[in-house]
């Protein structure tokens, strides 16, 4: 389980955060545990500085990290550790690259209308959320107050009635680019360092009264998690799996074609109070996060060590695949049933979440990307 | 001229960015003009440090500034130095609070429909830019590419053909707040250390093809221009105004009926060329600081040293006081004619733009606030 990389810092100790590697429910102490040399690379509280390394000190450092033979003092038990933010993220993107979940959403919220908006087609659709409020796995949620509209017309404010979740896989970018010069498809590799999972939050009476005409803001700007674990991509090698087709072509700077197969086979499962309640499949994104990159510097925006992009909501095209609440409850009117014969439509206070995800190997197994985990608790008022 | 904060580099030195005070032609080197209990709150390469020590230090310095009697050995001539990002940009949000504005671009965009979006009046609409993007004034803009539909429909690739400006203010905010707990409308001087002028470059075709249904994006991120200088909110004590009268009144998180006055008495020169093409007035912002401030946390995010928020453009009722192109030009329909006879509808490659301001004082004088320039340059394909 080498393939996780995440920052830690071992509790009742001053000595500090530094970077970890999983193994199995302990913790390595990366730096310890490498030579000098390759320590240097994986140097400071957590995978900033890794990252700004780039593709050839990620493979020595993953080389390196799959003969390790670490010494118990180098290994802490997962218990005695406190996780941190893996790394420190500078601009964060969310898509919106399901097409499954672009036509659910168009049909709950926008019935009548074409399902997709006309661009969806053309390019991955996409905006700017709140870098400064994505938080590590295991911090609790504080459900957002905001305006909403009811269903009389009339605006109030309050906590939001219909918090939901969006199960998602984030890209973590590690070689910055220089502002003027777009990131073409075929150099992907050269910027994005791996992937991690993500639970966009969103509290969706919030968003719907806001959205228009510049997009969610508030609705979800409370909170974004992402795992505690960041998996590279060398670990994910046996992962790629050729995306759904196209129409129309995309536009040559997004024309993936004649590239190297450029989605992702994870599987993501969504937990809800340990209920399984969706089976994400992230092979079925219609835009890959090669093309979101692509599209996303194309106007010439630059990257930053730490640049998170996510995928935006994972679903498949059956209802058990759904990632977030607002399809899989049809917006309210069909509740999600759970094992203790409770029901849900959106989350209430004391709910926890969990999505998870696996990847194939090489070898027909499958390897576990980190979990992200959050738990809804009332707001102070 | 001391309510001018920045970051610099003397040309040819070798002793890196420390932060400065316009004097004039000259720019102080204010660490080494303080006593050194003081120059330590302004200790390193930009205000970043200035900007998390709060309003009571922000205070000192403000009152031992404005007493100074530098020796030369600390000024250097502007035309010696090279002036840098004077902060380390968090989060990015801009609004759209001027009501002239939105309803010229309801009026342009939306054609038929109501002028404002329904949540126009009872919320500062806004969204999250790109902080990567975020460069010093002087700093060229790289005209973007992107997708675009044609008036036939078509859609197609290309350097934008809508190239535009937004002559907006920004706010500058030093003091954090905590995740979940929103700043009350009163808190705003708890937080915001000043404000700077901004110009949000923007490419009209792209935007038009990509914001629906989640805003702007790349339509935007290609740059965003802000001032080199920041000026205290301690000198423009002489400047705070009524806002216009608001309806509906807002919600109580938004209503500021009780509180002093909290407009600002701006007023914008835009210039093309040389040429003087507007004079948006900054006092007649539906919105203000303290109410984007409100809105923006009061669903619990959290506020971080360097968030800069920016108003949106500033837009006056006279056709001759529009922040942005589109609207001087009318979407092209009626071209700005400049003294050489040349016409404008959208910029062209070789345009530079400026911005500039002045504050009223208490004296009856009024100050200039620090200068956004940019000048267009073609694309490097």
């Amino acid at each position: 389980m080498t393939h996780l990389y995440g920052a830690f810092e071992p509790r009742g100790s001053d000595g500090g955060s530094r970077v970890g590697v999983r193994y199995g429910d302990r913790v390595l102490d990366l730096a310890a545990a490498l030579d000098p040399e390759l320590a240097a690379q994986v140097a400071g509280p957590n995978l900033d500085h890794l990252l700004a390394g780039g593709p050839a000190v990620w493979q020595q450092v993953f080389d390196a990290v799959g003969v390790l033979e670490p010494a118990d003092e180098h290994l802490h038990d997962l218990a005695d550790v406190r996780l941190l933010m893996p790394f420190t993220v500078a601009d964060y993107v969310d898509f919106y690259s399901s097409e499954h979940h672009a036509r659910n959403l168009g049909r709950i919220l926008r019935p009548g209308q074409p399902e997709l908006p006309p661009n969806w087609r053309h390019l991955p659709v996409g905006y700017h959320g709140r870098a400064g409020t994505v938080v590590v796995s295991g911090t609790d949620v504080v459900r957002p107050s905001g305006q909403r509209r009811t269903a009389e017309s009339e605006v109030v404010f309050g906590p939001t009635t219909r918090l939901d979740i969006e199960a998602e896989v984030g890209y973590v970018v590690g070689v910055p680019s220089r502002l003027g010069s777009p990131v073409p498809l075929g150099a992907f590799a050269d910027h994005v360092f791996g992937v991690c999972l993500v639970n966009d939050w969103s509290a969706r009476d919030i968003q719907g009264w806001e959205y228009q005409p510049l997009g969610p803001f508030l609705g979800k700007s409370f909170a974004t998690s992402v795992a505690a674990w960041v998996t590279p991509l060398a670990a994910l090698d046996a992962a790629w799996v050729a995306p759904p087709p196209r129409d129309p072509q995309p536009l040559p700077y997004l024309d993936d074609a004649g590239t190297a197969p450029a989605g992702l086979d994870l599987r993501l499962e969504v937990r809800l109070n340990d209920n399984l309640v969706s089976v994400p499949p992230f092979a079925q994104m219609y835009w890959t996060g090669a093309q979101q990159l692509a599209h996303m510097t194309v106007n010439g925006a630059s990257l930053r060590t730490g640049d998170l992009f996510a995928s935006g909501t994972v679903s498949g095209p059956e209802p058990g695949e759904r990632g977030s609440f607002i399809e899989l409850s049809w917006n309210g009117a069909e509740p999600v049933e759970l094992a203790d014969g409770q029901e849900r439509t959106f989350l209430e206070d004391g709910d926890e979440v969990v999505i998870t995800a696996t990847a194939p190997t090489a070898d027909g197994g499958t390897i576990e990307l980190g979990e992200v985990r959050g738990r809804v608790v009332a707001g102070r008022d």
